[in-house]
C-alpha cells in the first residue's frame, strides 16, 4: 500500500484523485497497485491529515464547495512542508504552481520530499526545466524515483516512451508541437482567422489565460524543450541557452502564403545533438504538409524522435487535461511500483 | 551477462547481432546491460555453440560469405531444439521463419525454451498470433519472461507502449496501419499509379514479394490484429474470427474519389471493444484526410490507441527493416534485464 500526499489540489491533482479513486479495483486486480492519500496541502483549499487515508470522494467534495479543512475527523493546518515530512507518505505528489524563473515555491517541496528519502512525481514545469541536474542526483543520492512525464505532453508518453520504449537508441534530435494553445491558433488562422480571433477563441475555450504570453510568445514550449534536453539527451542547457521565438509575429498573410507553397506553421520545439553540441530552439517553423507533424491540428500535441535505429518516431495525443495530466502521475506511480517489485 | 541462443540467422537475427555488436560499450554503460551470445542456429546457414560466446563481428562475417558451422573451435551441427537446451543460454531469441497456418517450427522452439524455463523474446508472428494465450501461460508458470514487442510495427513502440506507457488506461479501440506494403502501394496509387504499377514498384524496392498475397490480402495485418486482440486487449479472437479484406479491389477510380471527398483509402486493421465484446477486422477503410493516420505514407506504419483516460494516442514509425526489427529485441532483452535488477 502506497501512502500519498499530494502537494497542491487544483485541476491536476483532483484529476489524480479521481482516477485512484475510480480506477481502484481495476489498478489492484490488473497491477497489484494500492495507494492511499494521507494528506493533501494547497495554499487555497486547505490541509488534511489522517493516517489511516484520507477518502478521495470526501475530498473531491470539499475541494469543489468548502475547503479540505473541514475533512472530519483530520489534523489541519498542515504547509507544504510540514505535510511532507510529517504525514508518513513514501511518496510526494507535487502539483502546486509552476513558476518558470525561480521554481518555488515547488523546488522547495521537491527538495524536502527528496531529502526526506520519498519518491517524488510531479507535472510541475518550473523546477524540473531549471534544477533537473541537482534534483535528479539527489533522488539518485537518496535511493528514491524522481518522475516527472506530465511535465511534457501531459500523460501522453514522452519521457517515458524515450526512457522505456525507445531504450537503446540514441536520440539525435527531438521536435515538437509542445504547445496546445498555439497549436490552436494556428490551426483556426488556416481556417481564415485573424490571430486576434483565434486568440480570443483560445481563451474562450479557457485554452489561453488572459495574459496568454506563456503560450504565445513560447514560455510553456522552452519549458518542455528544456526538460527533453536535459533529461532525455542528457544536455546542460538552460532557459537561457533556448532560442525562442513565439507566435506573435504570424500573420494570416504568412499562414496563406506557406499553404500554397505545401506547407504549414506550427510553433516547433526542437532540440538537436551534434557530436558533443546541443542546441534547442522554440520557433515558429514552415514544415511541409506530409511531415507527421503537420497533420496534428487543434490543441493536440506531438513529439517526433529522431533516433539512430528506429529513424524517426512520432507519437501525438493531449497535451493537457485534467485527467490526462492525472494520468501521467498515475503512470508515473506505477512505474515506481513495478521498480519496487 | 545474459547469454543469448539466436534461433534463425536471417535479416533480423542479424540486425540484433549487428546492434549487440556496435553498442555493446553504450549498453553497458549507460544500462549496465552485457550479453554474450553463445549459440546460433539456423537451418541455412548453419550452427555454432561456443559456451565462452561467440564472435559477433566473425558470426556476421560467416552468415554472409560461408556458413557458421565454420566458426573456429565452435561446436557445430546443433539443431534448434539442442540449442535451446544444451547451449546453456537462459534467453532465447526465435527468429525463425513465420507460418501463420501451424506456427511451426517455431511453435515447438518456443515450447521448448519456456518449458526449460528461458526467457523468450522474438519477432515471430504466426506462433505468437496463434498460441499467445497458451505461451504467455507457460511462461508465467515458468516464471520467466515472453516478450515480442517486434511481431507489430518491427521496434516502433506498440506492445510496450500500451504495457509500460499507458498502464493504467482501458484501452477501447486500436486501430492502424500495421502493413508497410500495401500502404506504399496505396500512397503511389494517390500519385497516379495504377494498382498493378505500384505494387510492380514495391517488388523492385523488396518491399512486396514476388507473390504478394501475405501483403495485399491482409494476412499480414490480421497476424498483428490478432497478437493486438489477444496480448492487449485481453481477448479470445483467433485468425478466423477476424474479418479481412485486402486491397486488390481497390481502383484507382476508388482512391480518386476518395480524393475529391478529402478522404484517403488506407488499409486499415482494428480491434474495438464494445463492453464484453470484442470484434477485429482488416479492411480497406476511407479515412478522413484530418486523421493522424491519413498523414502516414509511403511504407511507415501507424497505430491509435483509442483510452478511456488519454482519449487518442497515436505512434507513428518504421514497420519493418532489418535494424529497426532487430531493435525490438533489443528493448524486450532490456526490459527483461531491467525487471531481473
Amino acid at each position: 500500500m502506497h501512502k500519498l500526499a499530494l502537494i497542491g489540489f487544483g485541476v491536476v491533482g483532483q484529476g489524480l484523485a479521481r482516477i485512484l479513486h475510480e480506477k481502484h479495483e481495476e489498478l489492484k486486480k490488473k497491477y497489484g497497485f494500492e495507494c492511499s492519500i494521507v494528506a493533501v496541502s494547497d495554499l487555497n483549499k486547505g490541509s488534511a491529515f489522517k493516517a489511516e487515508g484520507l477518502d478521495i470522494e470526501k475530498l473531491l467534495e470539499l475541494a469543489e464547495n468548502e475547503s479540505i479543512s473541514q475533512y472530519p475527523g483530520a489534523e489541519t493546518g498542515w504547509d507544504a512542508i510540514k505535510t511532507i515530512k510529517e504525514s508518513g507518505a513514501e511518496t510526494i505528489v507535487e502539483v502546486s504552481y509552476t513558476d518558470i524563473e525561480t521554481g518555488e515555491p515547488a523546488y522547495s517541496h521537491f527538495n524536502a520530499a527528496l531529502e526526506a528519502g520519498k519518491h517524488l512525481v510531479t507535472t510541475n514545469k518550473g523546477p524540473t526545466a531549471l534544477f533537473f541536474k541537482e534534483l535528479s542526483e539527489l533522488a539518485a543520492s537518496r535511493g528514491v524515483e524522481f518522475r516527472f512525464e506530465g511535465t511534457v505532453l501531459a500523460g501522453t508518453p514522452a519521457l517515458n516512451l524515450a526512457e522505456l520504449c525507445l531504450a537503446g537508441n540514441e536520440i539525435r534530435e527531438i521536435r515538437g508541437i509542445m504547445n496546445g494553445t498555439t497549436n490552436f491558433i494556428l490551426t483556426n488562422m488556416e481556417l481564415g482567422k485573424s490571430y486576434e480571433d483565434a486568440l480570443k477563441e483560445a481563451q474562450e475555450l479557457g485554452y489561453a489565460e488572459a495574459v496568454p504570453d506563456a503560450d504565445v510568445e513560447g514560455w510553456d514550449a522552452l519549458a518542455k524543450v528544456v526538460i527533453l534536453s536535459k533529461s532525455v539527451m542528457g544536455a546542460d542547457i538552460g532557459v537561457s541557452d533556448v532560442d525562442r521565438t513565439g507566435i506573435t509575429g504570424i500573420s494570416i498573410d504568412d499562414v496563406e502564403k506557406a499553404k500554397k507553397d505545401g506547407k504549414r506553421w506550427k510553433l516547433i520545439g526542437k532540440v538537436t545533438r551534434d557530436g558533443d553540441k546541443v542546441t534547442a530552439s522554440v520557433a515558429p517553423t514552415m514544415i511541409d504538409i506530409t511531415d507527421p507533424l503537420a497533420a496534428v491540428g487543434g490543441a493536440t500535441n506531438a513529439l517526433t524522435f529522431v533516433t539512430d535505429l528506429m529513424g524517426e518516431v512520432t507519437i501525438v495525443g493531449a497535451g493537457a487535461g485534467k485527467i490526462e495530466t492525472g494520468f501521467s502521475l498515475l503512470v508515473d506511480l506505477l512505474e515506481i511500483d513495478r521498480r519496487e517489485k
